[in-house]
């Protein structure tokens, strides 16, 4: 295994898997993934992922879109079966968890326990059944000579270090996210597979946030291309340096 | 209101809600309200509140226990009609959170997902309906010329701060608990209510913890009078000067 | 030792040291603590303590004020020794160390290395050369039967936890202050000493904060005699039930 | 500014300084960035370098070394006239500092106040001492059309984050740089100078080191070469996604 970073060629023998690819960042992330790796697109809508498989395909790569719902064991089973055989004989080397609820901020009382129970479904649950499925072929993967060490990498946000006014439900289910990365960190890297947290704070550019200027600057706002090379970078890390979390923000952000 | 910490004698007019009373800490906690408000405690079954119920009468308190699983909106609501009812004309001044889920050391792929469920259910389920039915009358009491600020107390753990191995499942349901606490902590305190989390690391004493020597020394195992203590002290802080979080753990404890 | 947290009477066999007693905490400390306990008050000038040595007197408690510069090893190891005269025969119960620097805020290339000297100073050297000079004799005070475990109560800030712009070289001193005092708790913590640090997060009520109002709203500013309650508090914890950091601010304050 | 992280031919316009070269990341590093850039290497000794120099020449990279002792402010400024002198003309993208004082763990009341001293030294002058000198440079760099954003990584510790029993001298001053850098972070990233604190955590590997197993396994050591990729990485971040802080840890290191 190289300590270099330097990116081999198309690796044909394993591929990676993106659940949530709705938001900017999921897409970025995909289509850095598919640079080196068939990559396996997962979301609830069909609408989410077609573009971006049709752009890798362009670009030359390999993409298959599945419907799931990670919060539903059998619905993310199901969809891991599609991806198991369009991909047949090759390794997991990656598996990123972009999944998230609403940013919901509404006073406490104002809130439902539906909207707790959504929170924690789509970000606990949706995070626990994706772990459940991938960790095992990525632990597979450890012994098959992948060219970086096999990685689980999870979306978070601020609201996974502290919960503001307001952001109680929204904040448990960030919490929950991190609690189990950190764990499965801990419990998985000794078995070779990197599992890291990345915590997003601030607006991603994208279609539906064209409109806000964020501290009245350019490139206020994160720049989802951004944010994907550096889930690449987690990914080629060599496995005596492991990153368990890091931020990323808009060097205009007050934090 | 006083900053002196003097505590006022028996205050027929406020009342005291205890949730989840079957461990040590559930116990002490109540015994150590009543000596200054009658106080409600709610548990899933009648054996774990009989006996302190009868303790505090037998002092000369003012006790009352309902059933209730606090996960369950229903539940809760109705031992909350219950408890109106008997303290009726008086105020909420306290609500403590004791209820936890089974602590569950397994490797990931050892648990189900009904076990993360769980702990999510007891923990952050439960602190929601918790205080979505009584910071509404904890709000009330401000204005109400309590004793102290009006209170809500929740019972934490060290996996609320860390997920280790083996731990995910646990720590899920603690960091949810922790998003919430602060959240409250951050929208009700400038309302007058007072929202602290406790941070309990160790093992406490108890009938189920006799046989334990916690690093071979006497007091290695947290006092759940002591706890009590510090519980009392937190309701008793002068709203200029709020704790919203502290540890507790034995002296001898590693951390 | 009692976990029931009422304060004995008057102990003349114990005594305690209050290190900064310029500001409103300090006296509010000594005030606090008199009530239990002779105490020696350290300042730079007398007129930092003069008045509080004579009030104390005056309600009927024993103390003693003399000149130090904490962070000069000889100053306070002379100043320890006129204490040591006066309270002969007596075991050192609690050790308060309530020094600070004045906060700067400024740009940081306006700063000059002196300023960070001087946080330096202040901060992290008076603290050590506190904690060296005290820490033996609260050790001796374990096995002489206390009412309380010997304590050492170490005064933080909000700067201790967050390095913010402009606050670089005031946050380079409290962040020192809270390393040691984190070593400090789990080194003599097993040998039944309470270390403890305090994030007082806010503006303390006093002469020199008079003008101001926070967030609009009465007590928006910390009440000296409620964080020296909770100060009472931390030194009364029973060794199974130690906190090492508590956090206190106005109920008003966003943070 | 490109979003891609391919990084560009040797630039001829910029150069970068490394203070401490001694250990393995400081060498690592200094090689890292020489295939991009000129630069310059700080120690307190000659041998710390000649061979770093000598070896990123022989791979047709540039440098030079100076001594410098960079906790002295006028050692700093006359070394840096030497390097402004060498690189005339060209305009500074990266300042490393990699400086720290040794480790040491002793019980507290072992210590010597100089070894505190030692500490902050070593850590909080040092790191302020290299911010003050090369911030006015990187700033100005930031409209002169450089490669990447302009950058300062600072070197930092477990004990940045955690003060262990046997620790707090070390940790003192570890939490002083980390306070500074947060500061720095924050005053300078709105100016678009990316400052970011990597927490090594664990043994790195290197001629000191060789003996040592760690947790028993190959790679249960820090890799020098690995490491410096993560901090070429953060150099060549966007500046819509700056990363303030990461930890590096190996795979097998228990935390």
């Amino acid at each position: 295994m190289s300590t270099t970073g330097a990116a081999p060629g198309l690796s044909k023998a394993f591929y990676a898997i993106i659940a949530g690819v709705g938001g900017g960042t999921g897409r970025a992330v995909a289509l850095r993934f598919a640079r080196t790796y068939p990559v396996a697109l997962l979301a609830r809508g069909e609408a989410s992922y077609a573009d971006v498989v049709a752009e890798i395909t362009r670009n030359g790569g390999e993409a298959v879109g599945v419907r799931a719902d990670v919060s539903d064991e059998k619905s993310l089973a199901a969809a891991l079966e599609v991806v198991k055989g369009k991909f047949q004989g090759k390794g997991l080397a990656v598996g990123v968890f972009n999944v998230s609820s609403p940013v919901s901020i509404k006073p406490f009382l104002e809130t439902k326990l539906k909207d707790l129970d959504q929170s924690l479904a789509a970000n606990a649950r949706g995070l626990y059944n994706f772990a459940h499925a991938t960790l095992p072929s990525l632990v597979e993967s450890v012994s098959a000579n992948p060219p970086y060490p096999p990685t689980l990498l999870v979306t978070g946000a601020t609201a996974a270090l502290r919960g503001s006014a307001g952001f109680g439900v929204f904040a448990a289910g960030k919490f929950a996210v991190r609690a189990l990365s950190q764990s499965l960190a801990r419990e998985f890297g000794p078995q070779g597979v990197h599992v890291a947290h990345v915590v997003v704070d601030g607006v991603i550019e994208g279609p539906r946030t064209k409109g806000y200027i964020v501290e009245g600057v350019e490139d206020g706002k994160l720049n989802p291309a951004a944010i994907a090379e550096s889930y690449w970078h987690l990914h080629t890390q060599h496995r005596s340096a492991f990153t368990h979390e890091l931020d990323l923000r808009p060097y205009a952000e007050k934090f």
